[in-house]
């Protein structure tokens, strides 16, 4: 019952996207992330913990030493608790209702906000474009939560997607509709942008509205708003 | 033209708050930030620099390595510069329009998402609770770009502050009024509250309304927004 080399070694590698690909695995850790991941629809790979307490329906729970989890552990504080899961397959994207896209957004933080927003708000679909971060990147699985297996993420080609599909297409821009003077309707694609240069130029090109969050402050400053909560915002004024 | 044994021990000792208290200094790096803060009010002690054409009229521009750099600086890819600020004295609060108070917010990046919230929406003034995490940490200042110098920052004693203020309270809760369906004054102090546990009790006593933002999704999910988006949703909607 502890951790062999091999599998120490293939948990590790599975930081990085290509093993994670390869084995069709990812991790998450803590007690409560894991917990939540094991009440959930995903297939569990197997799951490591240094409490004894620690059980699960679905797999026997292999006892760990504290050193053997802190060498596994990605976690500054590692919790008890390290899980694998399957990566599920790729459904068919679901086009209808409100569908959050990503078009290259990069930071782990970011996209774990975002899936939460979306699960929060009822937002079933988050369509990525192919440079988008990773959702099984470990960041991102750590700050989701649950929220993960409620929202359905796809990797697409996003160009391709956006010009096929037949629901009218939002984005956030300095220079648009002031978003609390317009009418949203309930089926819609918002694509938000990534952090540095926002919405390529490609798919500005098809979009049909561009929203602007106004900015109440001082009017010279040019910097915006972080890409989490301008996506906070527009769907809270989509949903509400 | 290079860099001191002691300076550089004095700038590794601003990472904690203890010396930044103690010599009245914080720290920030990257071009893009330290040229902001130069263009502010804020007064600077000192700038070092690789390339020797950041320039600026403020101070001399001290040349170092990028191995010199390498050392004081708390960034993963160090950008070039990186500048010494006082902390500036506290004034007095700004007892009026829209006040964001935190009672013991800990993450630096959460605190500056908030920050850069105020300064969108023109809130000119956020109170925090002394155990609420410094906003001059580095991390904070890296996040909040040029928008520190343009809210005003208390650390305050926050249930004295409140008990003597005659604004109305509100605060984000999982039971409150639909914040859809509620009039928001202009005048207000929203609280908002620690990530783990919300707002303590004895701030929750005094005040005057909570606020919810509903959940559309799966109802049976216990999560919470991130306080830093929940401030955002909230925000929006005191202004809008």
């Amino acid at each position: 019952m502890s951790l062999s080399k091999n599998k120490s070694k293939l948990i590790t590698s599975l930081q990085q996207k290509k093993y994670r690909q390869k084995y069709n695995l990812f991790v998450a850790e803590g007690v409560k992330v894991v917990r939540e991941l094991l009440n959930s629809e995903l297939e569990v790979d197997s799951v490591f913990s240094t409490d004894e307490n620690f059980s699960c329906e679905k797999v026997n729970v292999t006892l760990i030493s504290e050193e053997e989890l802190k060498k596994i552990s990605t976690l500054k504080a590692p919790n008890k608790v390290l899980g694998l899961f399957k990566i599920p397959e790729q459904l068919e994207v679901q086009k209808n209702g409100l569908i959050v896209a990503l078009d290259g957004v990069n930071d782990p933080g970011n996209l774990g906000t975002i899936i939460r927003l979306c699960d929060w708000f009822g937002v079933k679909q988050l369509v990525c474009s192919k440079n988008t971060v990773d959702c099984y990147n470990q960041k991102v699985i750590q700050s989701t939560m649950g929220s993960i297996t409620r929202v359905q993420i796809n990797y697409v080609n996003l160009i391709n997607f956006l010009t096929e599909v037949n629901i009218p297409i939002y984005t956030a821009d300095m220079d648009g509709n002031n978003v609390y003077k317009t009418t949203l309707p309930k089926e819609a694609i918002l694509v938000m942008g990534n952090e540095a240069n926002g919405i390529s130029a490609e798919i500005n090109s098809i979009v049909n509205s561009k929203l602007t969050i106004p900015r109440f402050g001082d009017l010279q400053q040019t910097e915006s708003l972080n890409v989490a909560t301008a996506t906070a915002i527009l769907l809270s004024e989509f949903k509400r």
